[in-house]
């Protein structure tokens, strides 16, 4: 099997083949931090790096040559419900939950949690939250159409995990069953992940703490009441760490 | 109220205190990490920091003149019974666990698992842990009589939150209750902090981490099958979690 990502998917990917004793390559851009490059090298896998424009157009050149299945990041249906599974947890665990903080990236995390939330908890509200220097989402959802933002722009985040745009089928999910999109700083983002290694003894990448960064810095832009924030992502290149902590 | 604490147990009654509109007061030893200082004057105590083998006599003395209510770390059956709903937890998540290992200092965390564990899933084995420079519950249970180690002993060891001795009470619950107990080197507390902070994404303290190192390091020595290690204490010295990450 084959992917491509940032690294996280990948990751997971890499597990998943490991498991089933099946090959796995996985197509990284070439600026990912070298923590999640080398753990997807532990994890077994061939790590292909390119240039990030080139993610999807490589990964799709060597499954066709090679015969390996593609398991896109996001932009498909199966990958956005194993996701959803973390809206359901949510749910389970806190019935009476107002408001759920996702980020978004490509949007399958954000598809699968607001289908599982809308679902189960009506009454509950479903907000995005994505960096500002990555806000192709928030664009979109206001346009009411797909707008992509070039690389150049959505690579200037540290948020690494959501530096990509919607696809037809993550925008077709979220402009139904989002409330809204709000989008964070860098320093919001560096100041929430210091935060949350402090003081919730959790370990996060910048694209972890997007959702706390909103709750933290923008609570005002936030509906009232319990609030959930998914922190997903904590693969952080040691050195940002250590500089969080000094 | 009051207590005598190496930190992690002060910000408990710190917080708790506040909580209550109650004046507190945490006697430290003055060897505990400043980060634990810190955090229970931010919870708002107030702090004095004693030689290590004053702080109960400081505690107690203290008490009496202001008519402070002292409460105990560990050597009382409400703050056992209140540890010991980990225990309760415990058995309601993974109802099938076979092997429970819990970290061993003046053993109220171990008595209350243990008791919870034992009366819960009698077909479980609960299994101390301590540091082999700080051994005082191991020799007391070979023993079969509490044996105190002088306090320049037990603190040689990194794990700041198991440096004391077993009271009568605690002896008497574990010397019924625990399997056995297992003793881990500093180098091996050390290890398994990085493992534990670099792979489950968790910030800990050494205490923390005395859990992971028995299973890490003395696999050998523990019961096989479906195993639950505490991780007690993320309070960490920002310098010593920087130096395990570098």
């Amino acid at each position: 099997m084959i992917t491509h990502s940032s690294g996280n998917h990948g990751q997971a990917l890499a597990y998943a083949a490991r498991r089933a004793g099946a090959p796995c390559v996985v197509v990284i851009p070439d600026v990912a931090p070298a923590v999640k490059v080398e753990q997807v090298r532990a994890l077994g896998a061939e790590v292909v790096l390119v240039p990030p424009p080139e993610r999807l157009d490589v990964a799709q050149e060597r499954a066709e040559k090679d015969g390996l299945a593609l398991i896109p990041p996001y932009d498909h249906r199966d990958v956005i419900a194993g996701q959803g599974t973390i809206g359901l947890e949510i749910a389970e665990d806190m019935p009476d939950v107002d408001v759920v903080l996702v980020p978004v990236g490509g949007g399958g995390l954000a598809s699968g949690v607001s289908t599982a939330i809308t679902a189960l908890l009506p009454r509950a509200k479903v907000i995005g939250v994505e960096p500002e220097l990555a806000a192709d989402a928030q664009e979109s959802l206001a346009k009411g159409e797909l707008v992509a933002w070039p690389t150049e722009l959505n690579y200037r985040t540290a948020a690494d995990g959501v530096r990509v745009n919607l696809s037809e089928l993550t925008f077709a999910h979220l402009r139904e069953r989002l409330d809204r999109i709000v989008t964070v700083t860098e320093d919001e983002i560096l100041a929430a992940m210091t935060r949350i290694v402090r003081e919730s003894r959790l370990v996060v990448e910048p694209t972890g703490a997007v959702t706390a960064a909103a709750r933290l810095f923008h609570a005002g832009e936030l509906p009232p009441g319990r609030t959930v924030a998914v922190v997903s992502g904590g693969n952080v290149d040691p050195r940002l760490l250590i500089a969080a902590l000094s």
